[in-house]
Order: structure tokens, then sequence, then C-alpha cells
């Protein structure tokens, strides 16, 4: 079991290559196993790309024959971008397969297994399931809520706030809390923040490592009130900067950005005259994005919470105390005895702050 | 040298017998060794009876000739409420001297070292001397800076809440957090709260297992509002509750408490016109009180800190969130450039909720 857990595991590291590239598609990776060796590899570097066990078939060429196919996802049985996988397995003469994940995309869910086995071939699921379903929450979060996952950062102060009463927060956290942010960036299709920050603080959003990857840079902007001289729309990635507004407002910026490369996302008023979080988030979902890093602020994060949609919750709380400032989690709230319950999952000292990981308490959730 | 080790840290055990009894005294432990056994023990036990030196040297009788002494704390040479513990040891024979700590009271302060040495004994100083001076700091507090040392315990949810905005506090931390708190009442000489707790929650203020030791119940009441009916006041304890107050306030309740048993510490105005907590603090010291652990609420962890008096600050940090309410320090304001600051020193779950341990960052202290 051990060696199969190996295999997988390669399979997972080369999912892992595809990060930020292949939304809403999954990342996937497959590794082909002949005599204790690797004989073809590939993962799925891109939407509409070629997927993991295509390549690593075509790496291994005759020699597939017999050999044990490792894939992080069930392979697909329908004509997407390409042509399905499950033929070009049986054709190979692929014996054995290891599967750690269930597709849940209705349009395979278990007929990949199905026919594979239909075909004479010994099929395992299971392997590293955990680590699978981790790998590409953002995949599944987008077929079974129909939004994104959501992980929500907040940095505050030992005394619980974000800024101080004139409105600064820079800086609440030290370099080190930082970078891990910065890094956090790239692990997610997009970063989300609402235009107030933009108007405060005027970030950047980008991701430490520039490998090529930049995510999206989400801007929650009713109003469009965005500057054009803001750095998330006038610097090098404004191509990857989108812009959440009501669609009747100010045309003219609108048209001007649109001009620019900058994305735009038109949204409507639901049926309370306001912008929910969630209608917001199922548009950002059928835009492609199946995860978003939300840094904030005070009132995009208290909604968020308000309407119960925090998947990971990440709290850095700096070594300060400030007495009077600017809360965490604006526009709600609640009694000592009905609060919103999280659960804490984690805790790490980064530099001189502590990062307290948790979600909502899933008894809330629903 | 870990055979030394080893026996100074039997003669620390033992010390730590003491803790709760021996204030404004330092808890002292001492261990007689001979042939790798020891001959010899004791512990000082409370506060005037005889110390941990002489009690040793009973027990090993005339075989302390030629025999190690291991030591806590620097033998005293001088005539307090016995006779001075020195002339005990050279008389008796001990031919070594294991020290932790040299005692920072001027009144021995070296002197018992010198006159060992004078008397031909070998002398070594420091072994687990950080052990020693943990053990004893609030004994060193009060000789050092003439105030208690000082633990700051708050609870408060994700978002920096003490209670709601109605006030309401109860719960917000699981039992797991409050049995650690309550654990933590017994290595202190005292638990102070303001009177605003009192009259809120009513608290009990008592530590976990009862063996015996009560820490003192500070309660910090200007203007003597504690009903008759509060616990604190009422309770089987009520000997081991303290209120601090101005003088001048309500002498009829003053006389009523006092009638019954429980302690009035009676502080005057400053200069200012106010009551500072370094000036209540200084009583306390005078007291007798070398250590407190502070519960609160709000305005007395305000003052704490805004005063920067803060040893050890224990920050509960619960997994529930409330959008709005009553902060946890109050009565002043700083900016984000010049925070108070902190330092976090350990991190660690105690049940569902998180604690942070910290201090003022000591380059504000003075």
């Amino acid at each position: 079991m051990r060696e199969h857990s190996q295999w997988m595991q390669q399979a997972l590291h080369l999912a892992e290559k595809g990060r930020g590239f292949t939304s809403p598609n999954p990342m996937v990776g497959a590794v082909i196993v002949k005599n204790r060796q690797i004989i073809g590899q590939g993962f799925h570097q891109k939407f509409g790309g070629p997927h993991a066990e295509v390549l690593a078939l075509r790496e291994a060429g005759n020699a597939a024959k017999g050999a044990t196919l490792y894939v992080t996802l069930e392979p697909c049985v329908h004509h997407g971008k390409t042509p399905p996988c499950v033929p070009q397995i049986i054709q190979a003469g692929i014996c054995e397969v290891y599967i750690s994940m269930i597709d849940p995309n209705p349009l395979v869910n278990q007929e990949g297994i199905r026919r594979l086995k239909e075909a004479g071939i010994k099929v395992y699921t299971g392997l590293l399931e955990d680590e699978a379903r981790i790998l590409n929450r953002g995949f599944m979060y987008l077929i079974e809520k129909r939004r994104p996952w959501i992980t929500l950062k907040m940095a505050q102060t030992a005394d619980g706030y974000v800024a101080d009463l004139k409105g600064n927060s820079k800086w609440i956290t030290a370099p080190p809390a930082r970078d891990f942010v910065a890094s956090q960036r790239l692990l997610y299709d997009g970063v989300m923040v609402g235009v107030g920050t933009v108007l405060k603080d005027n970030p950047g959003l980008l991701p430490k490592k520039r490998d090529g990857y930049v995510p999206w840079r989400i801007i929650l902007d009713e109003t469009l009130q965005v500057p054009e001289t803001a750095q998330v729309v006038s610097d090098d990635f404004k191509h990857r900067t989108l812009i959440v507004t009501l669609c009747d407002e100010n045309k003219k910026l609108y048209n001007h950005f649109s001009a620019q490369g900058i994305h735009l996302l038109s949204i409507q008023k639901g049926s309370s005259g306001r912008v929910t979080m969630g209608e917001t988030l199922k548009c950002l979902g059928e835009f492609g994005i199946t995860s978003i890093y939300c840094e904030g602020g005070s009132h995009v994060a208290g909604s968020l919470l308000y309407e119960k949609i925090c998947d990971e919750l990440q709290l850095f709380i700096a070594p300060k105390v400030l007495g009077e400032g600017l809360s965490t989690f604006g526009g709600f709230r609640k009694s000592i005895e009905k609060p919103l319950p999280l659960i804490w999952d984690e805790i790490q000292k980064i530099g001189p702050d502590v990062l307290v990981r948790g979600r909502l308490d899933p008894c809330l959730q629903d």
C-alpha cells in the first residue's frame, strides 16, 4: 500500500503544478507505472488543454500495455474541450487504475469507473482521497454549492481592531505575516477586496512569486469608485483585474476600464434591493472562479460571515493594543447566547504575529 | 552537574509547596545530601515560620557535618521573624552549598554568600537560577519594583469583545478554559477584579482545588458598591476577600464589612485627583501581596495596560463572532503608528478556545 501511496503522491504533486491555470476545471495529475518504474506522467496544465491521463499515456507509448495508472481524479467519459480519457486508457492496455477521488461532475460521476471495469480493468478508488479533495476543494465547491471556496483573511490587533479610529491600518501585522499572505494568494483563483480597501490602501494584491501566475484581483465595487490611478487598474497585471459592479452605474468609467483590458462583471440587485454576497459569488463562479482569498475589508468580511459564507478563516492577531478602533467584522450584531460560532483548527506563530485558522461551525452552515 | 541539578530540582519542588503561604517572603526549598543520599530536607511553609535550611538541618542532625546543602535562595544573615540561617549552616559543618539565586533583599544580597565563603565553605550559585527566579517572581517584583507581579487574563471573542452590547459575557469561553483559569488562581497571592465584574457576574473567584489555599480575592471598588449579598463578601472564604476602596466613602458599609472579617484596604486619591493602578498596586504590595491574577473587567484591564503594568497577558480567544460588543481594554485610544506593543510568547488550544500568552514589550515598560 505504501508503494501505491507513493505513486499517487507523485500524481498529486504533478496535479498541483496546474494550480491557477485549470479553473474551472480541476487540477489533475497522472502517473503510469510498470515494473516499479514511472514510464509516463502528466498533469492538466491549463483549461482547455489535454488531460493528465492523455499526456501520461503519450509519454508511456506502447509500454502502457499491462501497466498501472495512478490518477488523482476519476477519468472522464464525456467530450469536453478534448476527447474523453476512458477510451484512451482502455485502448492503451492499462490493466489497473488507482483513483484518488470520484469526479463529482454529473457528466462523469462514477461512469468513468464503470466503463473501466466493464473493459476488464481493475479499479481502486479512495487512495489519498483527502489530499485530492483538498487540492480541488474549489472545483468541488463550484459543482456542489455553485459558488467558489472562500478563505477569509483578516489581520487585527490583540483587541480586535483592523484599523485605528482614523482608519489607518498600515501595518497591523509584521513582514513575515504579509509574506505569508502573499504566498497564500498563489493558491487561489482570485484575491478579493472591497473597494474601500482599494481607496484606503491601494494594494497590489499580487502573489509573492510571480512564476507566471497572477490570481484574479477581484474588486467588489457596486458604484464603480475605483480610481483610474489605483494600482490594480493601472499596473502590468491589469488584465487580471476583475471589477464586480452594478451594471447600471457610471457607464463612462465602465467603458474606460473595459477598453484598458480590465474585466468587469455586471451584477444585479437582488429581490431585496441590494447585492448579496451569495449572488455575487454565484456570478464569480459562473465566470470560472473556483476559489477566492478574501482580504477584507471589514464590510466585506462582515457580509460574508453574516451570510454564513466562510470555508476557512485566517485570523492574524498582532501583538498590539489600540484600545479603540475599527471592528474586524462590520454590519451585524449578535448576542453572547447566539453568536456566530466558529471552530478553531490550527494556531501558529508567524514572526511576531499569531495566525489562528478556523471556519464557521458547520452546524450553522445550513 | 546533572546530579547537582537533580538535587536542586528537588529543592525547587519542595519550595513550591509553600506557594500562597509565604508571601511577602519567598518560597524556599532546601535539600542536604551526603554520599548521594538525602539526609535532610525542608521548605519555608509559611510567613514567620522556620526557614527551609533550618528544617533541613534539623532533619539531618549531626550527619550534616561534611554534607552538601542545595538551597533555592541565598541563605539569610539577618534577624527577621527567625534567627539567621548562615551561622546555623556553618555551625552544622556543611562543607558545600549550592544556591539557585542570590537574595535581592538588600539585607542579604550576597552577604550570605560572603559569610559562608569566609567560613571556608565552597559556594556555587546560579544552579537552575531561571527556575528559581520564575518561582519567586512576585517576591522579586515586590523588592525591585515595589509592586506585585501582574498577570492579566482576559477572555474575548474572535473579534475582540468581552461581552455583547447588552453587557452579557457568560460565557465567552468553554469549560476547559474556565478550568484552566481556576487552576491558575492557585498560583497567585491574589485574584483581582473591578467591582463592575462583581456587580455583573457575581464571581466566586475561587481556585479549582481548595487544598487549604484560597488566594486573596481583591475587589477594586473606589466607592464601595459591592453588594452585601455578593459571593465574595458572603461565602465561607470572605476572610480572604480584600476590598480596595477610598477611605472616605460609605463609612457604614465599610464598618459592616470590617465586622464580617472582610479586609478593607483604604487608598487615597493621588495628586491627579484619581486613583492610579500604580498607587493601588503599591498599597497591595505593602499589604504583602506579591503576585496578582487580574481577571478584568475591561476598565481595570485598560487601566493596567494604559499604565504599562502587565507582566503577563493571558488572552483567551473564543471561536465566536459578535460583530459588535464591549471592548477588551477600555479607557484609552492609540494610533496604529503608536499602539501599545506586546510580545506573544506562547499559543495553545484549550478545549475549543485559543490561549495566547504574551506581555507588554519591555522596550515600552520604562
